[in-house]
């Protein structure tokens, strides 16, 4: 088969790679429906984290299910599936929990290389989710953003405990960020401020459930939230960039007593102890454990409660992998749905 | 009055201070039964806090309302009560979250100096809560000690979300990490493990519920937490120390999902953006808004279920305060109770 592979700094292929095969009985084989590119995936194509060698890329899909090896009891060959971006096992006291992505034997799917026809995904009853039959084409797309962009929007307002009566801001208007929105708005969030300054975005928040936009950013955009909330700051805050500087004004926008639920893959980030102290304020993040909130949100989208495919604005065909990550990196697209 | 006074690094006296007035007419005046000397009050005394010129200290107090200002409503003369270090006017909005050290107008009573016979009360009717009568001697010290210390541990173990089923890992063996325990016990925690390497903190550590003691500390610390623990890490964390090595070892010595519960005054803390976004636990912290604690606090002292006093190990006469300081910077006491 031919998929995407990285070779260096904003040099990704379309290239012939191993068909993935059965490596443990608990595997799973796909033929997947669609793929994407994530927003996480520009970090090594720009060359800001490293890359060893030809990395296959990818981890976010969904798709029929080609074959199963002999210990995997409940998924079952044809089926239509979703997974996270973490293999789990689902069965650990840590995904009993509802933290999956630290299961303690997750796999990240990355490794798997998603952005591909095929795919081998460890640990198939724990990580794959059914839908009851065969979804029509035009719920694929959706489909899709709940096995990581929706799924961690959902975890970051979950973390950040949007709800009834809450005031919500959502830093970062990429995929994510815009997603956190709709997440919020589904969680009952009373007020949900964007902070964008690019009119496509703001545009697709506002559709999501954006209240307000605001524009100003760092201490300005600090100012700004202090401003429209009595001088408190916000209940809950979802961080959706992984910056030094989206983390503190996330921190900062926070009233004391909030939540700030920060999924933005941390990149040169350090957090000083004594402001954290005095901001008083809850923190959770880290990858989302998206398993926990899968069947929920398929079914969200099977009885066509949300809409969230609405993020990929540019589709392409996989063998143009290339084109969608440089729309990205320009930020020309928000997010490439590839079809295979 | 004569109170304490910190004039440089290890320099402590007991000398002439203005008697505290009525500055506003929220205030109180109280004629203190007890007060004390915090882990926190060392941080200035040993110079890694700096000290501006002459400074009253202590900020943990209980007594006998002696005067009210003119718009004092619920607090009478002649009433006992405890009050938080900070001040706070508990109506705001922060106040009714529960956060009420961060209250919109709250007032720092290690300004006021505490380690003195009279203390000056602002928000007096929003900080100060009385005793149904006036209490027995022999109670004086545990309600001292619900004016910061115990109301520290006790909220740290309620960030840390401490309850039936949990491990509970206490870091840092100081008397709020001690009271850390009672606390983690009185909410039903199945098992409350106390980082020390002091016999005598050990021993009060078991007294108040403690299961197990550990010994080993960072990176030995935390492996010894998962070895505890079947690999996992602690469901809860309480962090009563404040440097970076004690913040490491707690957010390392808890489960993903977990809660850690930081208390001790941060000192150099940075914490590594990446590793707590793979942590994925939460984190809450600061300081204790001990206003919400103190009714509950204060009956389950009064009821004689809990009895947080035992962590004054040496009393001294409050003219003697500069021992005090002494015996608790050369870890000979855990904590000094003043009597006035």
């Amino acid at each position: 088969m031919k998929g995407a592979v990285l070779h260096g700094t904003r040099d990704v292929r379309f290239e012939e790679r191993a068909d993935p095969t059965i490596v443990e009985p608990t595997d799973a084989i796909l033929r997947l429906s669609a793929t994407c590119i994530c927003g996480s995936d520009l970090w090594p194509y720009r060359g800001i984290s490293p890359v060893k060698g030809p990395s296959p890329m990818g981890h976010e899909y969904c798709g029929i299910v080609e074959e199963v090896g002999r210990d995997v009891k409940h998924v079952k060959k044809g089926q239509f599936v979703v997974g996270s971006f973490f293999a789990s096992d689902n069965s650990c006291p840590i995904c009993h929990a509802g933290y999956q992505s630290r299961c303690v034997d997750a796999r990240p799917m990355g490794a798997e290389g998603a952005q591909a026809p095929y795919l081998r995904v460890p640990l198939a009853d724990g990580t794959l989710v059914p839908t009851p039959a065969l979804p029509p084409a035009n719920m694929i797309p959706s489909l899709l953003a709940t096995s990581d962009v929706l799924g961690t929007g959902w975890f970051a307002a979950d973390a950040a405990e949007a709800g009834p009566g809450k005031t919500v801001v959502v830093v970062g208007d990429g995929a994510v960020g815009l997603l956190g929105v709709l997440s919020a708005k589904q969680m009952g969030a009373e007020r949900i401020i964007l902070m964008s300054r690019n009119a496509d975005r703001q545009q697709l928040g506002r559709e999501f459930g954006a209240t307000d936009i605001v524009t100003e950013r760092g201490d300005e955009g600090v100012a700004r939230i202090k401003e429209m909330t009595g001088g408190l700051g916000a209940h809950s805050v979802i961080e959706a960039v992984g910056t030094q500087e989206s983390m503190m004004q996330s921190i900062r926008s926070t009233r004391p007593g909030g939540h700030v639920g920060f999924v933005g893959v941390s990149h040169g980030v350090a957090l000083p102890g004594i402001e954290l102290f005095m901001a008083e304020v809850h923190l959770m993040g880290g990858p989302a454990p998206v398993r926990r909130y899968l069947p929920k949100l398929i079914d969200l989208v099977l009885d066509g409660t949300i809409d969230p495919g609405k993020v990929f604005d540019l589709t392409l065909p996989l063998s143009e992998v290339a084109e969608g990550y440089r729309a990205m990196d320009e930020r020309r697209a928000i997010k490439t749905l590839l079809t295979v």
